[in-house]
């Protein structure tokens, strides 16, 4: 069976064995009695050595004895058990299994030792697992829950699967209607700890479900996100994957580990892989429904011009705030949109955009220039998406200014364009609904909900017009770096020191001219040979933090001045490094100018070799100005992570001339490359590399092996 | 009159003349039909020379004719008859007037000049004029109002005080409760463009008005940000005032001055002057409801520790990002709280914060647990707001779950702790307008916004626990930076040159030591007196732009080098910049280390001085690291500046010794005297200002005078 098929059997069972299902009904947490309520066609066969029968169901003393096969298990018993009884499903032949008990790898270390057990024993039987923790699973279309809670039911079907770790997030998470009796739901999965079915399954099971047009993830942590990026790469290419991922902060990812146990890496690096895939990172349960909603109601648009219609300047001027916060473009109306609606106008006030209805619905009837003003913007070509704002009066008395219909029309006739709306007014809960229930226009309460949307559309459309990118060839001398690497690793060194120059050298990293000197006059001969100004640095396997021990001097302009430097940063480290054993000094060219930036490596527990980039000294850290990056780049990854950045702006010359932004990348590309080849590179970060108005040099690296 | 007594005509008034009301009716835009309708129980004096009579009101041909004194004239007519209509209204001895009209200076010239018309006329009659371009008032105590659409009038009436510039803003402004059929609103005053009433008068009004608890406030500009700065800091001692700020981006604020005519100040400072009155600035609409909501269901907190009781554990881990974005603190629970609920949970799960009482329902029935946690953190002296994320589940099944009496009950037995509501689940819209008719909860439909009203709370709470600072008396040498800037102004010049060292040694600000010599021999005994290493300025009234002519030399380390420089230079300018006619050099010691901040002094269109700081270099632009105070600056609030960027943690020292804030902090206000001192100064930048462990050096300044 492949991921497709075994999750086929937790959405789509033929029969269902209950295991550890109360006798206890009308309890509200009772999972028979929820299934039956909901429409469940197939077999149940509930479990519990203390009943002959549940609801009419001949109940069974373990899962062995019933007599016909069983597609799915769902176990409800005390966690001590849960191993035992897996053990049962694995005998019974039973490949699909979720355990609803709780404390797991949630609660202590035995229930961590517990959820190992459970998945040993799932894995050589051969079943999938989902959970520990877990509701189980939703799947509307089939009327099948295995939840133990009466959920609030879809009673309209929406071509949305959902996944999430958290039960009740589930219940509650796609809220569906800001104010219908419905949500946007499809089939969900409850992963609760992910001991064994992930996303990356659950994102493979709906790439092919015809059913699923929209993907939403509710996510605390990954297991493997190398498997996730790979899959997710491939999904986004057909359809939308919308993410929120809790446990951003640093408080939260505590509150994660007690949550479901989910390693929860750093907050960056998640966010660069949702860059990568191409997934629409969403902040909270509101705006994840209110993104669900679009992808599936609204097509992509070609740009991020959007046109506007108001019946009000002051929401008019709040929208345009908004679009300036979102990196959607207002442009002026044309002319031949402005020639059309013009007649309609007062002289003072002609048609701008957004346009502003209300002075033209005196000259006309507000429905008739309300529609001629959306038909004129959906036939501009310079428009890519259209955000009515729709004040939806009480009817029948102010039916005059009850557009709904006439929004209806026009989504009908262009449909090649969104048409969102932000619905206002005494009846806006009906004007959403109605709105709504045509699946051809997403309609919100705030016009910044509405615009964010249309941001949302936006950002995937143009994600999905971009060819995926290349990693390009780059002529490294893997061979050298290696050697450095290894050499240092043969000595038991945890860091590397000037060595750090060579590696860099090796991956075509250009750093200023140095030698190693391993006395005065071999010193003021390097520095002779590099050219003053110079820099001296000491060379000693216990000296790690070189400047608090004084051994590190800058600006040296001349030999007399580098031959006091030098005897006076040998009495000092005397001094204050009394053990230290020094090898000898580094003679450095002392390299200005252009704008400090910093580039580097790490691994990270989910996703492996990541790339950073950010601006320099302690910038990056205090104004959070940095990118992460999946190892190995594309180079179009690497240019939108100096993109992303506030520095990029300085590189590009504000007041002085543009600094080499083709250099940074390529040095970007090198380190990638280096991350991906020399796995025993544990951390890299060259602080600062200076970027020039020509190339760029590292006038200082740090490099942790091991 | 005084202003309260002004505007109580315009929110009270016994009488009403509508001018320019149509004939028409039944169209939805007539006033006399809405003001009937809502219930008015003063006298309506309908003016209209083509009608008799306007659903059975006497109508008039002008408003001179009406027999009896009236409170408040109400005009609609085309906007170039409105002049002549006002100047009938004050001869008519109408003391109050609002103009509906549009195409005023939200339009075009001839509209501005119009307004200047109107308000000369009114201002030499004594009448007060609220608009153009307004729908005038909303007083719901009274069932008045004189807007010309059929607003969806509240049916309960609230605490709530509301101005706004923009009519619809008003009728849609505070939605009310995102599912009841009320809004909050007590009244309200669309201000339209603002030419006469502006929020500094409405804020007296509501400040002195009982009815009113909470003021929020739709902004799109000021006109005398000083006199509302001055009204706002008394007023908020006694009232939360709550603001939406339109035209926040560039792009907002051209759209503002097409729509109120209003001018945009730049919005950092209306920042500063919020931050500085203690007002409660909010992004959109959603929020100000939100908000509002808040301020007048809900005690202020003491502090920012919040207690929260959960049914999901997802939800607990969102809630806890979510504080951390917010800057409230989630404590861990106190051992008292920790042993009188821990009886009720498995081992395996002991209560934390979020107390997720789901594992403990199994024990006992889940109100009880439920309720037991409420009041367990309302007792809890290290709790000061209470969240509870609330199931509403679908009566009558599931009542077991149903905490919404509970709640009411907790609320009520401890009034003087917080509890905010986040409500989900099947019947959630009820649940919320169930809780919130209480008047004691707020309720949210999302755990995010729950928690942004508890951040707006403690904001609001330890700006009232703050006493308001003093402006520190400082020693500054006022005559001497007077006279500094008067033999500029009489020179002629645009801007300080060298002289900029002496006005801020005149207010106390050190420099660098520095000379100014007339040649080479004089610029090498300057150098010799300042103590190398030294850096060249040139000194010339044509150059603006030093380093681009070739005008600065870094750096100059010894005599020789300097004279060099010096012949160089001169021949460099005498190239670059042929007409220029050099007056001398400028020799300054060179300053280096320590971390470099921006200093300086403006003058806003709106609020006059504004002292700003932020990170040095072009940081402070591109990453948007700056702060603005209005001047005079008390000292608690140029510390509140510094404290409020993210240099400010470079300050104190990340991995280096830290920097002397006391010291910033001192020239801040310094700067802040100069300002308000020397009006002559229009700006003046210190870029950069090295901050060092003692002390902190102007390293250059740029004054523009005038």
């Amino acid at each position: 069976m492949n991921v497709v098929e075994q999750l086929r059997l937790f959405m789509e069972p033929r029969s269902v064995a209950l295991i550890g299902v109360p006798r206890a009904t009308n309890t509200g947490v009772n999972t028979l009695e929820f299934m039956l309520e909901y429409g469940y066609d197939g077999r149940i066969y509930p479990v519990n050595p203390s009943a002959d029968s549940i609801l009419g169901h001949k109940a069974y003393p373990a899962v062995q004895e019933i007599p016909n096969p069983v597609d799915l298990a769902v176990i409800s018993v005390p966690r001590q058990l849960v191993p035992e009884v897996v053990q049962g499903c694995v005998e019974k032949g039973i490949k699909a299994v979720v355990v609803v008990s709780q404390g797991f790898a949630d609660a202590d270390q035995q229930g961590k030792a517990l959820q190992e057990r459970v998945v040993a024993i799932a894995k050589a039987g051969g079943a999938r697992v989902i959970g520990p923790n877990s509701m189980g699973t939703i799947n509307a279309f089939k009327h099948f829950s295995c939840a133990f809670v009466h959920l609030d039911v879809p009673k309209q079907v929406f071509p949305v699967g959902f996944a999430a770790q958290s039960g009740l997030v589930i219940n509650l998470g796609l809220l569906g209607s800001q104010y219908g009796d419905y949500r946007f739901l499809g089939k969900a999965f409850d992963l609760g700890n992910t001991c064994d079915v992930d996303f990356a399954d659950v994102l493979e099971y709906f790439e092919a479900d015809p059913q699923v047009e929209v993907i939403a993830l509710h996510m605390e942590g990954i297991q493997d996100g190398r498997r996730f990026l790979e899959v997710a790469r491939r999904v986004t290419r057909k359809k939308p994957v919308v993410v929120i991922k809790a446990g951003r902060t640093e408080q939260g990812g505590k509150a994660v580990a007690s949550h479901t146990g989910a390693m929860v890496g750093q907050d960056e690096v998640y966010q660069a892989a949702f860059d990568e895939a191409g997934i629409i990172r969403v902040k909270d349960l509101e705006e994840l429904e209110d993104i669900v909603k679009v992808f599936f109601t609204a097509p992509l648009p070609k740009g991020n011009r959007v046109g506007m219609v108001t019946l009000v300047g002051g929401i008019g001027v709040m929208a345009v705030d908004a679009c300036a916060d979102l990196g959607l473009e207002m442009p002026e109306l044309s002319p031949q949109v402005k020639n059309r609606l013009g007649p309609s106008f007062p002289d003072w006030f002609p048609p701008a955009n957004p346009v502003d209805v209300w002075p033209a619905s005196y000259a006309r009837p507000f429905r008739e220039v309300n529609r001629d003003a959306l038909e004129a913007l959906m036939e501009d070509p310079g428009i890519d998406s259209l955000v009515a704002i729709t004040w939806v009066p009480r009817p029948p008395r102010f039916e005059i200014f009850d557009s709904s219909e006439d929004m209806l029309a026009v989504a009908q006739k262009y449909p090649q364009k969104p048409l969102i709306c932000f619905c206002y007014g005494p009846a806006k809960k009906v004007g959403i609904l109605q709105i709504e229930s045509s699946r051809q226009i997403a309609a919100y309460p705030s016009i910044e909900r509405a615009l964010r949307a249309v941001a949302a559309l936006w950002r995937y459309s143009r994600y999905r017009q971009r060819e995926p990118g290349q990693e390009p060839g780059l002529p490294v001398n893997q061979a050298r770096g290696q050697a450095v690497v290894s050499v240092a690793s043969r000595l038991g060194r945890p860091r590397l020191d000037a060595e750090g120059f060579d590696l860099l050298a090796a991956y075509g990293i250009e750093s200023p001219p140095s030698r190693i000197a391993g006395g005065e006059e071999e010193a003021a001969a390097a520095a002779r040979a590099v050219g003053f100004p110079v820099v001296l640095k000491v060379l000693s396997p216990q000296i790690t933090h070189k400047s608090d021990a004084g051994g590190v001097r800058l600006g040296i302009g001349a030999e007399d001045e580098l031959r006091r430097a030098y005897r006076e940063m040998i009495e000092t480290i005397a001094k204050k490094a009394p053990g230290a054993e020094v090898e000898g000094v580094l003679v450095q060219r002392m390299a200005s100018g252009g704008q400090e930036v910093i580039l580097g490596i790490k691994r990270d527990s989910q996703f492996g070799p990541v790339a950073i980039f950010g601006a320099g000294g302690l910038y990056a850290e205090v104004m959070k100005d940095v990118a992460f990056g999946i190892c190995p780049l594309t180079r179009e990854r690497a240019w939108e992570m100096v993109r992303s950045t506030r520095v990029y702006h300085m590189l590009k010359g504000l007041r002085e001339a543009p600094k080499d932004l083709e250099a940074i990348v390529e040095a970007l590309l090198r380190l990638s490359q280096l991350a991906v080849d020399l796995p025993q590179v544990k951390e890299l970060d060259i602080n600062p590399m200076l970027a020039l108005e020509k190339g760029c040099v590292a006038v200082d690296v740090r490099v942790v092996i091991g």
